[in-house]
């Protein structure tokens, strides 16, 4: 069971389709990794124009699958939830996704992901469990 | 407490800004509300060409909180859960949100949201916690 | 695969048995099946002289394992939400589940269950995804 | 607004009656606060002589809202989601809660709480939203 590369993990996130379209950014992280950030704008938002839960909720599964390849687990969502605690305003500083795995089971994963700012504010957090559909190549 | 016409129901999707940047329409239904709707293409995916799972959830969000708007209440999301049942295929038939309020409160609502395509094939359900915070003008 | 007898889906319930510990009643239904039934006294209660929560979350928990037995299957609970919209006052006419299943798939399921009293009052949601172990013997 | 004393802490959960009902255990914790115990048996369990996942929501729900108390609110359960990663085996070394306030708002709280063993695994994880009914007199 190989670990992918940083370049992999990179390549994964785009390859979710939606993360480019939404025009949500993948910067590469210290741990060889990678991480999603946005600067939300008028086109990311609700009517309180604040970025809007789904897309949120878009960058959060995306980086949760993320971590769950970088140990090496294809998967998909089976269910995931999300609070939001603060108004991610549009045009404000840029938030990006920190995620973790909680349980890297042989058939299911649990992971977390915090939304949150350069300031380490949290504006929502994900956890969601996923289906473990094969390994890494 | 007025009712808000079906226009203003459909101005309030359009008015949450990413159902227009994700191409999702807004269609009016029998009952003077309005559902929203979706043929997935390749720019909604996940790395396996399903609609990423951040995109029903965006689309049941606000199809949750036009059925609050529906019922005179102005309101953001404290918490939402959606549980992934089967794929949706890129460039397979439409889906849409079938969503309902099953609380009222003065404070507090809490609604749920189908994704179906036409033949009632239900893809993901979504339930939502969402906080009043004022109502319709 | 053979469907399980009313029986043995009662039996299933009390198998569960925290079920008779926090004296919840199985109770059967004219469908074969059974469901649960609690008349909250002052031992299952939260400060507020209300039904706790966890004891309606375990109702809900056990009457969606039912309801997979019912299918002919054994699940665990992978993960489960519960939306609370009125309190169930302790010593207030008798509460009950009313759980289905949404998705009957191969390796996960994913059911609903409403708390509710005899006029059909709504007091809690739960939704939960389960993980298949096996089938009935 | 004062705090509350580690008396008044302790008081709470018990005043949560299901949870002496249950015989789970109010432990104070060196920070002043308290902590939700148990060393399940074959009352708490499930049909697989696991804590049933109903017994884990009651104690983490109340340990979360002994967590808002510490901050001198008063709190109902909102919604609540919990996800299980390691069955909780009757007669083994016991449980406890490690709670946490994320979100201490003026009208809402958001919560998590894990499920350790001594030895830090984690067994499962719950979060909440909690509505604020008032202050702590």
């Amino acid at each position: 069971m190989r670990k992918p590369t940083q370049e992999e993990i990179i390549k994964f996130c785009h390859a979710n389709t939606v993360i480019d379209f939404l025009e949500v950014e993948v910067v590469p992280t210290p741990d060889g990794e990678a991480r999603l950030e946005l600067c939300a704008d008028s086109r990311h938002a609700n009517l309180y124009s604040m970025a809007h839960g789904g897309v949120l909720t878009t960058m959060a599964d995306t980086a949760m699958g993320a971590k769950c390849l970088a140990l090496s687990k294809k998967v998909v969502t089976i269910s995931l939830t999300i609070e939001f605690m603060h108004s991610v305003m549009i045009n404000t500083p840029r938030i990006f996704t920190d995620a973790k795995v909680l349980h890297d089971g042989r058939k299911t994963m649990v992971c977390e992901c915090n939304i949150v700012d350069a300031k380490g504010k949290l504006y929502a957090k994900a956890s969601a469990t996923f289906f473990v559909t094969g390994l890494l190549d």
